[in-house]
């Protein structure tokens, strides 16, 4: 590996995004030294006061839609409704098939907002939770999208976590959100146009046998985790089934608890490493009126990014992002964190 | 106007940028509330020590490219190299042109990386110049593109300004930034792909006679200023020449002038009304290697971004931003601020 010194700037390009990215270490600290500055929970909180997460605060929160265990006041999980949703439920509506072009501009802002309760305890965080534990959460968001899609309107579901105030958490109690949304948005169709270009191209899923040019960090039986070759953020990770699969609301119990051991790991290892930072994740999966058949080229993946530096103009003008640190020394700060249980 | 508790979501799509926005009031406090929580100057410095952007202090600074006025002392703007730059400009490169698209995916970092100070003295901020010290700055962009453009290997360049730490800029002396670029970056890629989609299906120019959809905060002889119809971000603002005019580096001195006083405008209503909130500028104009005769569907803009609020996991994952103000209200406010030279 070429010393900081000798680094020399390289643009690369995403070839699931279709994003480059400007690598650019001259502006960089060493990858070693990379700290967050406003940790996300300097003082974790103990007292549950006030906070309507916490168990025994359920008649505080917005309608309950599931919880597990099911039919007992001792969950582990609960799915909510927002109780401010971006989306109104209550409006289904047919959606931008005007044949003018005028009218296919707005529509009414039908979709559903909920929110996962992670865990019934207020000082918990998800990695603090078992391989279990945190499967059960993914198995959370399976069940709620396999209710969520027999609305024939909702054509996307985006499930993300913001983990800490700058990344955009307004709970401090553990926590992840699911929007389900009656258009394919932005970055789905440019990811599904960029994916289907390098398959018609290559013949190949570009995200099949993931890490001939992404570095890895770990494996597990079924997922790997990797930095991406042409990452838009110093130390994003992705973690990404090995055998293709187009949507993440696949995921059986045995593949579950493999990801969840990953996630958990990784979340760790970026706590440890960084600081505590701010973090988002994101599950990227394909749009749900889409046949598997027909999505060859579309592999879906989790994406975490910390939050460690903002964007600027450059970033929201052009779309490129400029990335201090080189995938390969974040990928291989990642590998060598050690994490003891 | 519906007030804002008859007001439902609204899902919106951009014809720009092909983007879609939510518009959730429900989320909001009351526009006329937004205030930004840090401003951007609290306590103006006046001490120019240690500033190497000050009039005195050429010599701590990277190279000068240029000045206004040329051969003085006493200069107004000067164009210098940025000290710390994302690009290097001794790299001339051609570039993504290997016909095995793996070999597409990477290559040096070539480019330029400019910063425009835009006043010599500390604690004047851009809407402090007169209209005419606004257009000197326009104008240096202009001169400064018109110089890189001669390079065959850029292909576009992003002109930006970060106000505010939280907007990315790390020094607090009035400045704005330039990167050309080697590649027509992805934001620009897919905004010419929506333009000229809208232009084939429906003859026009999706920006000319801007002002149907989108909602009117000012004009002058040469330029409107708007709230676009999907805005992404509370209280953003387009300012618009016109005319149809693919190019930002085609302005005269007669509209760089009559542009200069509309941006200083729309900056003053900005700080007057959010309490001198953080905020991005981005001239979003055409590639360089596309003749003009082609782009009767690009029309360039500057895109002003006050920085009220972070993003989330939902914006990252989907690209769909939840704005919890209304266009029309943003503009109705920002119409009736009152500024008093």
């Amino acid at each position: 590996m070429a010393s900081l010194s000798e680094r020399t700037p390289e643009i690369r390009r995403d070839r699931v995004f279709n994003r480059h990215v400007i690598l650019s270490p001259a502006r960089a600290r060493r990858p070693y030294d990379f700290k967050s500055k406003s940790p996300a929970n300097p003082t974790p909180p103990s007292s549950t006061t006030q906070c309507p997460f916490c168990i025994g605060s359920e008649h505080e929160c917005a309608p309950e839609i599931l919880r597990f265990p099911p039919n007992t006041p001792n969950w582990k999980i609960r799915v909510i409704e927002n109780l401010y949703p971006a989306l109104r439920r209550d409006q289904e509506h047919n959606f931008f098939t005007n044949p003018d072009p005028n009218f296919r501009l707005s529509s009414v802002g039908f979709g559903f907002h909920d929110v996962v309760i992670e865990t019934p305890i207020h000082s918990l965080h998800l990695p603090d939770l078992s391989p279990i534990g945190v499967a059960d959460v993914l198995l959370a968001y399976k069940t709620r999208i396999d209710q969520l899609r027999l609305h024939q309107s909702i054509k996307y579901i985006q499930v993300f976590k913001n983990h800490g105030a700058t990344a955009g958490a307004s709970m401090t109690h553990s926590h992840s959100q699911m929007i389900a949304l009656p258009i394919v948005p932005p970055s789905v169709s440019s990811r599904l146009e960029s994916t289907k270009a390098w398959f018609n191209e290559t013949r190949k899923c570009g995200l099949c046998n993931i890490g001939s040019d992404e570095v890895s960090i770990d494996k597990s039986a079924h997922f790997v985790s990797v930095v991406p070759f042409a990452a838009s953020f110093p130390f994003e990770i992705w973690i990404v089934p090995k055998v293709h699969c187009c949507h993440f609301h696949e995921l059986d119990n045995e593949k579950a608890v493999d990801l969840g051991g990953l996630l958990k790991l990784m979340l760790l290892k970026l706590s440890k490493q960084l600081n505590d930072p701010p973090y988002n994740f994101m599950i990227h999966t394909s749009p749900l009126d889409i046949a598997t058949s027909d999505l060859q080229f579309s592999h879906w993946f989790l994406q975490i990014v910390p939050q460690l530096s903002g964007i600027g103009g450059f970033e929201m003008g052009s779309g490129c992002y400029i990335n201090p640190v080189f995938s390969e020394d974040a990928a291989k700060v990642l590998r060598e964190v050690k994490i003891t249980s």
